[in-house]
Formats: C-alpha cells, structure tokens, sequence
C-alpha cells in the first residue's frame, strides 16, 4: 500500500502549477477571492481558501495579476485581474502544459 | 516584464509533478538512472541530474520503485523498477492529469 502522505503529496505536485494558470485564466475578467475559489472548484480545481488567498497575494506582489477594491456594493471586496505580464505567463504556462502533456501521451504508448 | 525567478518557478511547479509520473512509467522496464535521466530529457522533460537522483531515492523509499544492482557488465549499475504500488500511483497521477487537461481546455474556452 502506498503511504496516504506520499499520495496526497504527489497528486499535490501534479496540481500546483495548473492552479496558477487557472487563476491567471479566470482572472481576464476581474472577479473576487471567493467567486474565484467557487469557480476553481466547480472547475475541477482542488483549491482551498488556505492555498488562494496567499497565492492571490503572491501573484499580485509579482506583477501578474492587479487588484482593485469595489466599494459600490455593502460589502466591499477586493477585485484581481490578470495583467498583461500574467497573460504572458498563461500563455507560456499553457504552452507548456500543452508540450508535457503529449510528452506524457506519447510515453504512455513507448511504455506500454 | 515577469522577474525571471518568478517565471522559472512557476514553470517548474508545473513541471514538477509530471517529472514523476514520467519516471513511473519510464521504469515500468527497469532501468539505470543515467539512462532514465537521457530517456527524460529526450521525451522532453526538463529534469537534471540533481533534481532525478534524490527523487528516485525518495520513490524507492515509498515503495513505489525497486532497485537491484546490475554487475554483470564491468560497470556495476543500480536498475530502478516501478513496483505495484508505482503503477497505481501512475495510473491514479495519469488520471489526475487528465482531468486538469481537460479543466484547463474547458476554462481555456469559457474565459477567451
């Protein structure tokens, strides 16, 4: 059997990098924290508030994505948007993820 | 302009987690490391020496590889053999992947 924290932590692995190329996807329209989280799992994207919010901090510190508070409605909320910089990284990322993927396509037929 | 240490960490998050998978099923027929190493960088996985050779002792450690050594030839070689356990990890990370591929398409449509 394998250990249940060696398997959480290799599907982690699997599925850190693509929550960051969710997000940047998600955030052409601005949208807030918690729509976006509500999205990313709707979507298939097993991220929880724990892990976003700092990596919404994270992403906005490193120029990709901006953010900007609606105080229009009762509650305010803190809106990001993807910025030309995190376009840019999307689509590297995604051309990469696009590459691995028939990289791993391809070796699953070799390995057979 | 994105700050290249940015850039390169997220690209190797996104890599990283296929490095294993791609190991897992590379050694479905057991093979030495250096060997691996090649078989990698051929397939397009942008892995280095420093980065496989801790990882296939950590595998190994998780009973997800087997290893014995070769000394038939004149130069000893340690072969690596992905176990039962490896080849469901494989099979469960290679399902994984294929999900957030077509996550990642769907969101891809949806936000353009």
């Amino acid at each position: 059997m394998i250990e249940d924290d060696a398997l959480a932590t290799h599907r982690q692995e699997l599925r850190r990098g693509t929550a960051v190329l969710a997000c940047l996807l998600i955030l052409r329209r601005a949208d807030y924290g918690y729509a976006l989280l509500e999205r990313l799992q709707g979507s298939g994207f097993d991220v929880d508030a724990n892990t976003l919010y700092p990596l919404l901090r994270r992403l906005e510190k490193q120029g990709l994505l901006t953010s900007e508070w609606n105080t229009e409605e009762s509650r305010p909320r803190k809106f990001y948007l993807t910025s030309a910089d995190g376009m840019a990284l999307a689509d590297m990322l995604s051309a990469d993820f696009t590459a691995l993927h028939s990289a791993l396509a391809t070796l699953k037929e070799e390995t057979r």
